[in-house]
Protein backbone atom coordinates (compact mmCIF):
# COMPACT_ATOMS: atom_id res chain seq x y z
CA UNK A 1 0.00 0.00 0.00
CA UNK A 2 1.33 3.80 -0.55
CA UNK A 3 2.92 5.20 1.75
CA UNK A 4 2.56 8.86 0.69
CA UNK A 5 1.44 11.37 3.55
CA UNK A 6 -0.52 14.44 3.16
CA UNK A 7 -1.19 17.47 5.85
CA UNK A 8 -4.05 19.38 5.17
CA UNK A 9 -3.42 22.39 6.89
CA UNK A 10 -1.45 25.45 6.18
CA UNK A 11 0.10 26.14 9.35
CA UNK A 12 3.26 26.46 9.57
CA UNK A 13 3.79 25.15 13.16
CA UNK A 14 2.23 22.11 12.49
CA UNK A 15 4.30 21.34 9.23
CA UNK A 16 7.44 22.04 11.42
CA UNK A 17 5.60 19.37 14.19
CA UNK A 18 5.68 17.02 11.60
CA UNK A 19 8.79 17.70 10.43
CA UNK A 20 10.17 16.93 13.57
CA UNK A 21 9.04 13.55 13.64
CA UNK A 22 11.38 13.15 10.33
CA UNK A 23 8.65 12.25 8.27
CA UNK A 24 8.04 12.95 4.47
CA UNK A 25 5.14 14.53 3.66
CA UNK A 26 3.03 17.05 1.35
CA UNK A 27 1.30 19.92 2.79
CA UNK A 28 -2.59 20.22 0.97
CA UNK A 29 -4.53 22.70 2.92
CA UNK A 30 -8.52 21.85 3.02
CA UNK A 31 -10.78 24.54 1.88
CA UNK A 32 -13.72 23.36 3.97
CA UNK A 33 -15.92 25.60 5.14
CA UNK A 34 -16.00 25.54 8.70
CA UNK A 35 -19.66 28.19 9.06
CA UNK A 36 -21.37 24.05 8.10
CA UNK A 37 -20.50 23.53 12.13
CA UNK A 38 -22.69 24.12 14.68
CA UNK A 39 -21.32 21.73 17.58
CA UNK A 40 -21.05 24.07 20.50
CA UNK A 41 -19.16 21.77 22.38
CA UNK A 42 -15.45 23.07 21.70
CA UNK A 43 -13.88 19.22 22.00
CA UNK A 44 -16.42 17.60 19.46
CA UNK A 45 -16.28 20.79 17.45
CA UNK A 46 -12.31 19.99 16.38
CA UNK A 47 -12.77 16.65 15.82
CA UNK A 48 -15.58 17.39 13.57
CA UNK A 49 -13.39 20.21 11.54
CA UNK A 50 -10.24 17.53 11.73
CA UNK A 51 -12.49 14.89 10.11
CA UNK A 52 -14.15 16.98 6.97
CA UNK A 53 -10.97 18.85 6.96
CA UNK A 54 -9.10 15.44 6.19
CA UNK A 55 -12.40 14.31 4.42
CA UNK A 56 -12.38 16.97 1.81
CA UNK A 57 -8.51 16.47 0.92
CA UNK A 58 -8.74 13.29 0.37
CA UNK A 59 -11.09 13.58 -2.26
CA UNK A 60 -7.89 14.86 -4.34
CA UNK A 61 -5.43 12.61 -2.45
CA UNK A 62 -7.57 8.71 -2.40
CA UNK A 63 -4.45 6.41 -2.38
CA UNK A 64 -2.68 8.60 0.31
CA UNK A 65 -2.66 8.86 4.00
CA UNK A 66 -4.34 12.75 5.16
CA UNK A 67 -4.09 14.29 8.83
CA UNK A 68 -6.58 16.56 9.18
CA UNK A 69 -6.50 19.09 12.52
CA UNK A 70 -8.02 21.66 13.86
CA UNK A 71 -7.37 23.29 17.10
CA UNK A 72 -10.00 25.59 19.19
CA UNK A 73 -8.86 28.18 22.40
CA UNK A 74 -11.99 28.29 24.89
CA UNK A 75 -11.33 30.89 27.57
CA UNK A 76 -12.01 29.63 31.72
CA UNK A 77 -15.68 31.17 30.99
CA UNK A 78 -16.23 28.69 28.27
CA UNK A 79 -16.01 31.54 25.11
CA UNK A 80 -14.24 30.33 22.27
CA UNK A 81 -10.96 32.33 21.68
CA UNK A 82 -10.28 32.85 17.79
CA UNK A 83 -7.83 35.06 15.72
CA UNK A 84 -7.67 38.54 16.87
CA UNK A 85 -8.54 41.05 13.53
CA UNK A 86 -6.56 43.62 15.36
CA UNK A 87 -3.87 44.60 18.23
CA UNK A 88 -6.63 46.00 20.25
CA UNK A 89 -8.92 42.70 20.46
CA UNK A 90 -5.25 41.18 20.85
CA UNK A 91 -5.02 43.13 24.10
CA UNK A 92 -8.48 42.39 25.20
CA UNK A 93 -8.23 38.30 24.99
CA UNK A 94 -5.09 38.41 26.88
CA UNK A 95 -6.10 40.98 29.29
CA UNK A 96 -8.61 37.96 29.85
CA UNK A 97 -6.34 34.71 30.23
CA UNK A 98 -3.87 36.84 32.50
CA UNK A 99 -3.88 35.11 35.62
CA UNK A 100 -6.28 32.56 34.11
CA UNK A 101 -6.92 29.32 32.17
CA UNK A 102 -7.65 28.62 28.79
CA UNK A 103 -8.58 25.02 27.66
CA UNK A 104 -6.77 23.85 24.09
CA UNK A 105 -8.08 21.05 22.14
CA UNK A 106 -7.32 19.93 19.17
CA UNK A 107 -8.74 17.33 17.24
CA UNK A 108 -7.21 15.14 15.01
CA UNK A 109 -8.31 12.93 12.14
CA UNK A 110 -5.93 10.57 9.39
CA UNK A 111 -7.90 8.94 6.37
CA UNK A 112 -6.40 5.63 5.21
CA UNK A 113 -6.03 4.48 1.68
CA UNK A 114 -9.27 2.58 2.58
CA UNK A 115 -10.98 5.89 3.04
CA UNK A 116 -11.14 4.69 7.05
CA UNK A 117 -11.48 7.46 9.04
CA UNK A 118 -9.18 6.96 12.48
CA UNK A 119 -9.73 9.75 14.99
CA UNK A 120 -9.09 11.67 18.77
CA UNK A 121 -8.91 14.53 20.61
CA UNK A 122 -6.26 15.59 22.69
CA UNK A 123 -7.45 18.54 25.36
CA UNK A 124 -4.62 20.60 27.43
CA UNK A 125 -5.08 23.58 30.21
CA UNK A 126 -2.57 26.22 29.96
CA UNK A 127 -1.99 28.54 32.64
CA UNK A 128 -1.14 32.48 32.02
CA UNK A 129 1.19 34.48 34.60
CA UNK A 130 -0.69 37.13 35.90
CA UNK A 131 0.58 39.72 33.62
CA UNK A 132 1.51 43.62 34.24
CA UNK A 133 0.17 46.34 31.79
CA UNK A 134 3.85 46.68 30.83
CA UNK A 135 4.03 43.09 29.95
CA UNK A 136 0.98 42.99 27.70
CA UNK A 137 2.21 46.02 25.91
CA UNK A 138 5.47 44.19 25.40
CA UNK A 139 3.38 41.10 23.98
CA UNK A 140 1.01 43.33 21.72
CA UNK A 141 4.35 44.90 20.87
CA UNK A 142 5.62 41.74 19.35
CA UNK A 143 3.27 41.64 16.82
CA UNK A 144 3.24 37.71 17.59
CA UNK A 145 -0.27 37.11 18.44
CA UNK A 146 -1.32 37.90 14.65
CA UNK A 147 -2.91 34.89 13.43
CA UNK A 148 -3.06 33.22 16.46
CA UNK A 149 -6.32 31.82 18.17
CA UNK A 150 -6.51 33.13 21.77
CA UNK A 151 -3.89 35.91 20.80
CA UNK A 152 -0.83 33.85 22.14
CA UNK A 153 1.74 31.42 21.31
CA UNK A 154 3.35 28.73 23.30
CA UNK A 155 6.18 27.78 20.90
CA UNK A 156 8.36 31.27 21.38
CA UNK A 157 8.53 34.33 23.31
CA UNK A 158 4.93 33.74 23.99
CA UNK A 159 6.08 31.11 26.43
CA UNK A 160 7.34 33.62 28.68
CA UNK A 161 3.61 34.79 29.56
CA UNK A 162 2.90 30.96 30.57
CA UNK A 163 3.12 29.25 33.77
CA UNK A 164 1.94 25.88 33.13
CA UNK A 165 0.74 23.39 30.60
CA UNK A 166 -1.12 19.94 32.06
CA UNK A 167 -1.48 18.46 28.99
CA UNK A 168 0.58 17.83 25.63
CA UNK A 169 2.40 20.70 24.51
CA UNK A 170 2.49 19.72 20.72
CA UNK A 171 -0.79 19.65 21.33
CA UNK A 172 -1.15 23.48 22.05
CA UNK A 173 1.05 24.13 19.34
CA UNK A 174 -1.61 22.63 17.25
CA UNK A 175 -0.41 19.10 16.32
CA UNK A 176 -0.53 16.52 19.11
CA UNK A 177 2.16 14.04 18.31
CA UNK A 178 1.62 10.82 20.30
CA UNK A 179 -2.17 10.90 19.33
CA UNK A 180 -0.80 11.18 15.87
CA UNK A 181 1.62 8.38 16.20
CA UNK A 182 -1.30 5.97 17.61
CA UNK A 183 -3.46 6.87 15.01
CA UNK A 184 -0.83 6.73 11.73
CA UNK A 185 -0.03 3.36 13.45
CA UNK A 186 -3.87 2.65 13.67
CA UNK A 187 -4.26 3.61 10.19
CA UNK A 188 -0.81 1.44 8.77
CA UNK A 189 1.14 3.68 7.93
CA UNK A 190 5.01 2.35 8.59
CA UNK A 191 6.03 4.69 11.27
CA UNK A 192 9.55 3.62 13.15
CA UNK A 193 11.38 1.71 9.94
CA UNK B 1 22.51 46.94 35.96
CA UNK B 2 23.82 44.73 32.83
CA UNK B 3 21.46 42.84 30.76
CA UNK B 4 23.96 40.61 29.55
CA UNK B 5 22.93 36.90 29.70
CA UNK B 6 25.46 33.68 29.40
CA UNK B 7 24.21 29.70 28.68
CA UNK B 8 26.60 28.00 30.79
CA UNK B 9 26.00 24.93 28.59
CA UNK B 10 27.53 23.06 25.45
CA UNK B 11 23.77 21.67 24.71
CA UNK B 12 22.23 22.40 21.20
CA UNK B 13 19.23 21.67 22.71
CA UNK B 14 19.13 23.99 25.00
CA UNK B 15 20.54 26.53 23.10
CA UNK B 16 17.81 26.55 20.75
CA UNK B 17 15.11 26.34 23.57
CA UNK B 18 16.57 29.46 24.82
CA UNK B 19 16.72 31.61 21.45
CA UNK B 20 12.85 30.02 21.16
CA UNK B 21 12.36 32.39 23.98
CA UNK B 22 13.49 35.29 22.02
CA UNK B 23 16.85 36.46 24.18
CA UNK B 24 19.84 37.41 23.11
CA UNK B 25 23.26 35.48 25.37
CA UNK B 26 26.26 34.12 24.77
CA UNK B 27 27.16 30.68 25.34
CA UNK B 28 30.19 29.54 27.50
CA UNK B 29 30.48 25.97 28.50
CA UNK B 30 31.51 25.16 31.81
CA UNK B 31 34.37 23.01 33.40
CA UNK B 32 32.98 21.72 36.48
CA UNK B 33 34.32 18.61 37.16
CA UNK B 34 30.96 16.29 38.17
CA UNK B 35 33.08 13.69 39.41
CA UNK B 36 33.21 15.84 42.80
CA UNK B 37 29.58 15.89 43.16
CA UNK B 38 28.52 12.29 45.33
CA UNK B 39 24.47 13.04 45.68
CA UNK B 40 22.90 10.19 45.25
CA UNK B 41 19.25 11.44 44.85
CA UNK B 42 19.14 12.58 41.41
CA UNK B 43 16.97 16.10 41.62
CA UNK B 44 19.43 17.03 44.19
CA UNK B 45 22.07 16.21 41.75
CA UNK B 46 20.96 17.73 39.37
CA UNK B 47 20.68 20.84 40.97
CA UNK B 48 23.82 21.01 42.84
CA UNK B 49 25.28 20.95 39.05
CA UNK B 50 23.56 23.40 37.67
CA UNK B 51 24.58 25.32 40.62
CA UNK B 52 28.32 24.78 40.07
CA UNK B 53 27.93 24.87 36.64
CA UNK B 54 26.87 28.93 36.51
CA UNK B 55 29.49 29.16 39.83
CA UNK B 56 32.03 28.32 37.49
CA UNK B 57 31.11 30.34 34.88
CA UNK B 58 30.05 33.18 36.86
CA UNK B 59 33.94 33.86 37.86
CA UNK B 60 34.81 34.68 34.04
CA UNK B 61 31.30 36.81 33.25
CA UNK B 62 30.64 38.26 37.71
CA UNK B 63 28.66 40.97 35.81
CA UNK B 64 26.19 38.85 33.79
CA UNK B 65 23.62 37.27 34.66
CA UNK B 66 25.03 33.56 34.16
CA UNK B 67 22.63 30.05 33.50
CA UNK B 68 23.56 26.65 34.86
CA UNK B 69 21.92 23.69 34.22
CA UNK B 70 22.00 19.86 34.71
CA UNK B 71 19.47 16.95 33.46
CA UNK B 72 19.45 13.80 34.84
CA UNK B 73 17.73 10.32 33.44
CA UNK B 74 16.50 7.68 36.20
CA UNK B 75 15.11 4.78 35.15
CA UNK B 76 11.91 2.99 37.23
CA UNK B 77 14.36 1.22 39.24
CA UNK B 78 16.23 3.82 40.41
CA UNK B 79 18.84 3.45 37.88
CA UNK B 80 20.86 6.63 36.79
CA UNK B 81 20.56 6.84 32.39
CA UNK B 82 23.87 8.42 31.42
CA UNK B 83 24.91 8.62 27.21
CA UNK B 84 25.47 5.46 25.85
CA UNK B 85 29.18 4.66 24.38
CA UNK B 86 27.90 2.91 21.26
CA UNK B 87 25.17 1.42 19.75
CA UNK B 88 24.86 -2.14 21.63
CA UNK B 89 24.43 0.02 25.52
CA UNK B 90 22.38 2.18 23.53
CA UNK B 91 19.77 -0.88 22.48
CA UNK B 92 20.07 -2.23 25.70
CA UNK B 93 18.98 1.11 27.71
CA UNK B 94 15.85 1.16 25.00
CA UNK B 95 15.34 -2.09 25.81
CA UNK B 96 14.53 -0.84 29.40
CA UNK B 97 12.60 1.82 28.96
CA UNK B 98 10.39 -0.21 26.71
CA UNK B 99 6.87 0.03 28.04
CA UNK B 100 7.98 1.56 30.79
CA UNK B 101 8.97 5.05 32.59
CA UNK B 102 11.88 7.31 33.49
CA UNK B 103 11.91 10.37 35.41
CA UNK B 104 13.48 13.29 34.18
CA UNK B 105 15.13 16.45 36.63
CA UNK B 106 16.39 19.27 35.57
CA UNK B 107 18.33 21.74 37.70
CA UNK B 108 18.89 25.01 37.10
CA UNK B 109 20.44 28.10 38.47
CA UNK B 110 20.71 31.68 37.72
CA UNK B 111 23.73 33.41 39.10
CA UNK B 112 23.03 37.70 39.05
CA UNK B 113 25.47 40.38 39.11
CA UNK B 114 25.64 40.54 42.55
CA UNK B 115 26.59 36.78 42.63
CA UNK B 116 23.08 35.85 44.35
CA UNK B 117 22.14 32.32 42.94
CA UNK B 118 18.07 31.60 42.06
CA UNK B 119 17.71 28.13 41.50
CA UNK B 120 14.84 25.13 40.99
CA UNK B 121 14.31 21.94 39.33
CA UNK B 122 11.80 20.35 37.25
CA UNK B 123 10.72 16.98 37.28
CA UNK B 124 9.12 15.21 34.96
CA UNK B 125 7.92 11.78 33.95
CA UNK B 126 8.07 10.20 30.72
CA UNK B 127 6.29 7.09 29.57
CA UNK B 128 7.37 4.95 26.48
CA UNK B 129 5.52 3.02 24.50
CA UNK B 130 6.37 -0.93 24.24
CA UNK B 131 8.61 -1.29 21.32
CA UNK B 132 8.90 -4.19 18.95
CA UNK B 133 12.59 -5.35 18.34
CA UNK B 134 11.79 -3.54 14.71
CA UNK B 135 11.09 -0.24 16.26
CA UNK B 136 14.40 -0.68 18.54
CA UNK B 137 15.97 -1.38 16.16
CA UNK B 138 14.83 1.49 13.45
CA UNK B 139 15.82 3.69 16.65
CA UNK B 140 19.46 2.44 17.05
CA UNK B 141 19.64 3.13 12.96
CA UNK B 142 18.96 6.52 13.31
CA UNK B 143 21.85 7.24 15.29
CA UNK B 144 20.25 9.92 17.15
CA UNK B 145 20.61 8.37 20.56
CA UNK B 146 24.00 9.27 20.42
CA UNK B 147 24.87 12.32 23.48
CA UNK B 148 21.88 11.69 24.82
CA UNK B 149 20.96 10.98 28.27
CA UNK B 150 19.08 7.68 28.31
CA UNK B 151 19.25 7.19 24.54
CA UNK B 152 15.83 8.76 24.03
CA UNK B 153 15.38 12.28 22.46
CA UNK B 154 12.05 14.20 22.64
CA UNK B 155 12.62 16.68 20.36
CA UNK B 156 12.75 15.01 17.04
CA UNK B 157 11.66 11.32 15.46
CA UNK B 158 12.74 9.70 19.23
CA UNK B 159 9.01 11.12 19.85
CA UNK B 160 7.19 8.42 18.22
CA UNK B 161 8.48 5.56 20.82
CA UNK B 162 7.00 8.04 23.71
CA UNK B 163 3.49 7.66 24.70
CA UNK B 164 3.20 10.41 27.44
CA UNK B 165 4.63 13.11 29.45
CA UNK B 166 3.54 14.21 32.68
CA UNK B 167 5.61 17.40 33.26
CA UNK B 168 7.30 20.04 31.16
CA UNK B 169 8.12 19.03 27.60
CA UNK B 170 10.95 21.82 27.65
CA UNK B 171 12.66 20.47 30.97
CA UNK B 172 12.67 17.02 29.54
CA UNK B 173 15.00 18.30 26.17
CA UNK B 174 17.02 20.12 29.03
CA UNK B 175 16.13 23.53 29.85
CA UNK B 176 12.77 24.15 31.72
CA UNK B 177 11.24 27.47 30.25
CA UNK B 178 8.54 28.09 32.52
CA UNK B 179 10.86 27.55 35.74
CA UNK B 180 13.59 29.64 33.86
CA UNK B 181 11.37 32.77 32.99
CA UNK B 182 10.89 32.67 36.79
CA UNK B 183 14.09 32.56 38.05
CA UNK B 184 15.15 35.20 35.62
CA UNK B 185 12.79 37.51 36.91
CA UNK B 186 13.61 37.10 40.65
CA UNK B 187 17.19 37.64 39.34
CA UNK B 188 16.20 40.96 38.30
CA UNK B 189 16.46 40.12 34.50
CA UNK B 190 14.22 42.27 32.43
CA UNK B 191 11.97 40.15 30.65
CA UNK B 192 9.45 41.10 28.32
CA UNK B 193 9.99 44.60 27.45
Amino acid sequence: MSQHLVLASASPQRKQLLEGLGLTFEVHPSHFDESQCDLPDPAKRAQYLAYHKAETVNKEYPDSYVIGCDTLVVSSTGELLEKAPDAEAARAMIAKLSGNTAEVHSGLSVVDPEQKHHEGVSSSVVTFKTLTEEEMDWWIGTGLWKDRSGSFQIDGPGQLMIENISGDWSSVVGLPVYLLGDLLRKAGYHLMQ
